[in-house]
């Protein structure tokens, strides 16, 4: 019936598949099954209390313009909390330097919008987010993988990648989505050095920095470029875009999030974020700016920390009481995600049928490959924000179950 | 410092260029000078408190998921709501041929991003929202443009540029921004039928349908091409998407438009939307659905009607006594928009700057064509939704003294 449009569609749209994860998310809304699939926050931590008292003096204090049109490049005092905030973690950005988003979607999809045409390579971790490979796959993105291991990005097989010309890399340095690993401090030097050699820039995504749950927090690469610019030629903010969101730790139904950047390249984004959606709810930014205000964001970042900590030990325990001794996983020092590596030759699509036949739900690694093939076969996500301990003791219990079952199917003895 | 990125930027940023509209608002900002600038609401006529009960109510009873992910397609009752009462406007449309966007701005920007390669050809209306022209830019648009008069778009003119092969027709039909006309009925169906012999479809763009201050409500597009295809070939939705938005009845700073469309067509747009924002903040689809319901939304129109028809009448009073003889304007049968139009010769960027230094502000005509050339020199978009009649005059009245003296100074006598 709709012919007419749809041989009207643009060439981007073949990029565009329905994501697995959207059509799993779906199943696993059934009350019976406890899933470890989405990247959802848990919602007991949500200040529910205090945006209500935000919301009533946002609207009883600056109604007329918490409703009203605002500028594209966001509420003046949030873009001035968040570069001050960002200050602690050495990151050197004035209010300026900041960018609001309608959550760190649009920042990826406003960068791919601003850097790639149709073909041109971006480097990515194999695996990445997904939602990155979504975003720059309708601007006609090509993928050059690079492995991770427990030390994240492995940096020593950057360089054949850099060779090929890449417009820039992703990646996602702390508690990485979906992987759990962290980039160690010597990579991320490294990495800097060879950001700054082949001259190829570095989009650092950063959701879930703050919640580290131990270890010692690691400068963002948009600092260390900072100091390594600097040193050198008198820079400031230079080779890295920096993306951080509020999603993971306010809440993410504001769709609220930002980009450190250049001044330069911020005006650019700020063009083509006008053209996208004019600017992002002025009633959220003014609502989130109240909520966050007065040490609440960091008090409330505390609380966080303390109950994720709590699932992510409850998820490794049961790993531990569960797993058969052939399957591994990583020990995520924060974020919400940990990777479950099965020996070769199982099939983790296949696993996530048997696992919802035991009403568990995840998400099967191939979705965060950028380049085709079989390498995520053997990988699962988890999640462990979202169930309450005692969930995820018993999720855990019943993907041992499949997991026992699909090894027993499918390994050679 | 970052011509990293600067040489990086993708062929598309070539299209995008700061909005003059943009860079006037911040001139305008200045609490001396009235503005006829912007298209921004009246804020008196925000329904905060009807804000601050929906954000407790919301944040009391659904916390946990007004403040969660959500479907990339929207929340549920809020589109059913909106299918509803679009039925009393004739539009035949379920829940799910709705998607909900983050303003009409998204709607515009999924919409380029679905239908346009670079290259490609778009009719428009000459003049036509520039907010179209800035989303559609970026995917690299040709356009086409067909003139309009005191009937909305001259559809006798329209043939050859359909035989020019163009991906799709851009129409606003009710109280066109800038020029406030409306398309008659006549040349709506006329409209209908040569999209339909040429296989054109049509975008309409109805962002103040409801806001009609005299005269009969005339069928949307969307329900003539329903009708028209029905007829004859059984169809339901087809050759037309429509867009609205809750911008121009409830608040712009809770972003909520919605699509209309067939429901393949919804699908591929529910994809892009997912890449480019993952779903529409899911806290002010829950406040907005709590500040519509039982009505409230159908009285508050009403007395936004009686507010802005009052203003519209302030200006046309002004006007009449204030401006010359040789310059005459439309009549706005609802909208927010009136349109200027100035005798040969005058050039309406330095009647701007003239205006300015007398405290005043409006948005010259050039902005509003998708073809160069100098016809929008001799035009004036003049806003009446935001200031108050008072100032309403006062401003007029500022403006008359800027016209005659560009009069006297430009006009050849």
């Amino acid at each position: 019936m709709s012919t007419l449009w749809r041989v009207r569609y643009a060439q981007r749209t073949a990029g565009v598949k329905n994501s697995a994860i959207r059509e799993l998310l779906k199943v696993t809304q059934k009350p019976e099954i406890i899933s470890f699939g989405g990247g959802l926050p848990a919602p007991d931590v949500f200040p529910v209390e205090r945006f209500e008292q935000a919301c009533h003096s946002v609207l009883a204090e600056h109604g007329a313009l918490a409703l009203q049109y605002g500028t594209t490049e966001g509420y003046e005092p949030l873009r001035e909390m968040i570069a001050q905030n960002m200050v602690r973690y050495r990151i050197v950005a004035k209010a300026e330097n900041v960018l609001i988003t309608s959550g760190s979607q649009q920042a990826l999809d406003l960068i791919g919008k601003l850097l790639i045409n149709r073909g041109d390579r971006v480097v990515v971790e194999a695996p990445t987010y997904l939602g990155a490979l979504q975003a720059f796959n309708v601007y006609g993105a090509q993928y050059v993988s690079v492995p991770i291991d427990d030390d994240g990005l492995c940096t020593e097989q950057l360089e054949p990648s850099l060779r090929t010309g890449p417009k820039f890399m992703y990646v996602l340095p702390n508690f990485q989505n979906p992987a759990g690993v962290t980039l160690s401090e010597g990579r991320r030097h490294q990495l800097i050095l060879l950001a700054d050699k082949y001259g190829i820039p570095i989009v650092e995504d950063d959701p879930y920095g703050q919640l580290r749950y131990e270890g010692e927090h690691i400068a963002p690469l948009v600092v260390l470029d900072h100091e390594n610019l600097s040193r050198d030629k008198g820079f400031t903010l230079g080779n890295v875009i920096y993306l951080s969101t509020f999603s993971k730790t306010l809440a993410p139904g504001i769709r609220l999030a930002w980009i450190v950047a250049p001044e330069d390249v911020i005006s650019k984004l700020v063009q083509l974020k006008q053209a996208a959606d004019l600017h992002t709810s002025t009633f959220n930014q003014y609502v989130a700016y109240e909520v966050a205000r007065d040490g609440f964001l960091d008090q409330h970042v505390k609380l966080i920390r303390q109950v994720y900590r709590e699932r992510r030990d409850a998820m490794l325990q049961a790993l531990t009481d569960y797993f058969p001794h052939e399957v591994t996983w990583t020990h995520p020092q924060g974020g919400l995600f940990l990777w479950v590596t099965l020996p070769e030759g199982t099939d983790s699509e296949a696993l996530f049928r048997a696992a919802l036949a035991e009403n568990v739900a995840f998400v099967p690694g191939d979705s965060f490959y950028a380049n085709n093939g079989h390498e995520g076969g053997r990988h699962m996500r988890l999640n462990f924000s979202h169930p309450q301990p005692e969930l995820i003791y018993e999720g855990i219990r019943r993907l041992s179950l499949a997991v026992k079952m699909q090894l027993r199917a499918h390994v050679p003895h």
